[in-house]
């Protein structure tokens, strides 16, 4: 298992005491972003202040280290996924932009009338309104796999929804409000069986649950950096090599081409290079590797052990107090959840004057609601630098129930 | 004029003497990228680890001071290219990015078979290739204004391509390797008479001379974070409130919608929001704006001042090396040369046995050679930091001719 506080040291945030209202602060809004190590601001910091120079394209001493380090990061991040071949690993600006990839790239120049794409109401609105686009321009059909009564997604229910016009499933490995852990091993066999191509969003799963991309046969896999103790603005999208040769890039221009003439002839560079034109985020490449191989020096089996039992301390707690309600209880991910009769926004100002952070509202999950019936959800989520002692508090914050309804009307 | 020795104090780099191969770092390379000053390197870094949350999602206080810090640096950017609104402004991942996003976003849906696009052989390959698949998709018709005989844009040779059929007209207002200014306000008068929209890249000038979008009348702009030294994975399309209004997002997810339902139905967020899906480049945006403000604290006339008077210096010196072959005295931009009879890649690896950084190659402006006749040059590209020791420094390796034969053979 791991020592907890002795993490907690890695995190400045935690480490300088950062306070919200006079609390120390408990952050409880990790599928939104996580916080980020000591060895990870120092990488950025470092190419910021020491060896800064563009990547891929310089012929002097700096842009070799600038080289080393970017590929060397591609290469970490290849390996904390199980890929085969760091080739096919394209870094994005994050998930968002990888899964815009697969549908303006990959699945907008395959899909055709009548083909049908398989969703499900749990989806995040980054793996569901690019879909909804592709179908439009294409005249494809949006699905939707049923969720069980418990909000999962099982195999049975996948079985059911695919017709023999299903050309792509998409599906987060893990929601970001339900956080149920689809079957993603059985669904990659079932869809390959019929070429279907498997899409999975990793934003909430890879930072938190082992991830192997070959083990579990992933057609694609988008993920942010800033989910798994990374900077922002990058991300990565893993693709099979096959697939990634029959993608078109969604942007063009500098370091993506070999060779191009005034007449509009073109030959693109090779794989990964092709699909990330423009300068790119070199210190979120960097920041991201070191977050990588941080994640890896801990654990992630560690990690996700160490959530759960978290997490079930908090269910058991939460059980017991009567104004809460919980939507997700036996769940892995996020805890969703209301305090009964309060607005889940004002709920979460009730939490922030106790240094609370916990997000309210839709999550970006905006049709889950036609499951849940409720429009908005406070969420609770969970990393391995939280403590028994960040549950005992959210708990004890929520039985006060007259100080929700300060809160509102105050 | 400003005092180069205090501002070079700003710059980590040089304040710790960082070297390439025992000598001091010359960094001629500032078209690639731009070096960075303390105060850039402080922001990113104190996100990172004082006060990491995500951006306009969260009810807690530190995503309050996220919020006003990631809008703030939206106006001091607004501010320093004297935009109306900061509603005009959209981050986005750099100029490559940006472009892409006019072309895909707006030109896509607004061009028809037979419409002209006018692009320049001195354009990078950002400004287009992105133009070029446009026209394939489109049917429209790529087109290019004649350089004149130094390799700039006139307003005569633009009034020339100008036809009826033409719809759009996409000009680096500084090119990267030829570095003319084009009279960017004489063609959005002429373009604007006959309806159509001009798109500027800005990522060559920007940094260096003043900016007014609204004084030259620019209906779209592109710049890059990094070239004006601020971070990379960080650019801003900037755009008419109006063309905005009529440009479809590349992107959609998270961040980006209103609302939408399971059906399809979708209702996007006001601008700029409806282009920035996902988590942004948070960390790159608080940047980008640091070095707005830093950039204005110096002066950006003063920089440009300084610049014209260093490369008046480094031309009147070279043109005394008889091995130098100077491409583009009378520019303003980059210094774009070679050494006769040697391949422009070997120099630059010479250069940097003397710890000197420039770049070698065709600079991703692979249809230049059309109209310089070499595939080639070694160009050196000035910022305000640099001094005239670094052009003495460059003018003396210059005119080490058997050395240059020993890196070639070496």
């Amino acid at each position: 298992m791991i020592d907890v506080e002795k993490i907690r040291q890695d995190f400045p945030m935690f480490k300088n005491h950062v306070k919200m209202h006079d609390h120390d602060l408990v952050y409880l809004d990790n599928n939104a972003t996580t916080l980020k190590p000591q060895c990870v601001a120092d990488a950025v910091y470092g190419y910021l202040t020491e060896y800064t120079s563009n990547a891929e394209r310089g012929d002097y001493d700096l842009s070799h280290i600038v080289d080393t380090k970017f590929e060397g990061a591609r290469e970490d991040v290849r390996r904390f996924i199980g890929a085969k071949d760091k080739r096919e690993l394209i870094f994005t600006a994050g998930s968002t932009d990888s899964l815009n990839m697969v549908a303006y790239g990959y699945a907008l120049h395959h899909l055709k009338e009548g083909d049908e794409i398989l969703l499900s109401l749990a989806e995040h609105a980054s793996n569901t309104l690019p879909w909804f686009d592709v179908a439009k321009m294409t005249g494809a059909k949006i699905k939707y796999i049923d969720l069980d009564e418990k909000g999962a997604i099982t195999i049975e229910n996948v079985k059911k929804a695919i017709t023999d016009k299903t050309k792509i499933i998409a599906l987060a490995i893990v929601t970001n409000v339900m956080g149920y852990v689809i079957p993603i091993h059985e669904i990659t066999a079932l869809a390959h069986k019929q070429n279907i191509v498997v899409v999975c969003d990793g934003a909430q799963s890879v930072p938190h649950i082992k991830t192997d991309v070959v083990a579990d046969d992933i057609d694609f896999l988008a993920f942010s950096g800033h989910k798994m103790c990374g900077p922002t603005g990058i991300g990565v999208l893993y693709g099979k090599m096959a697939l990634l040769e029959d993608m078109k890039p969604v942007r063009y221009g500098g370091g993506s081409n070999a060779r191009y003439e005034a007449d509009g002839e073109l030959s693109l560079k090779s794989i990964p290079y092709r699909f990330e034109s423009g300068t790119p985020n070199i210190e979120g490449v960097i920041g991201l590797g070191a977050a990588a191989c941080y994640l890896e020096s801990i654990g992630i089996e560690n990690i996700h052990a160490y959530e759960i039992e978290l997490r079930k301390y908090a269910i058991e707690k939460l059980k017991q107090v009567d104004k809460v309600e919980l939507y997700n209880p036996e769940a892995t991910g996020a805890i969703a959840m209301n305090i009964k009769g309060v607005f889940s926004q004002d709920a979460s100002s009730l939490f922030n004057t106790y240094g609370i952070a916990v997000r309210a509202g839709n999550h970006c999950a905006k049709i889950l609601k036609d499951f849940l019936h409720v429009n908005a959800t406070v969420r609770a989520s969970l990393y391995f630098y939280n403590t028994k002692e960040d549950i005992d508090t959210f708990v004890e914050v929520c039985k006060k129930g007259d100080d929700f309804l300060d809160a509102f009307f105050g």
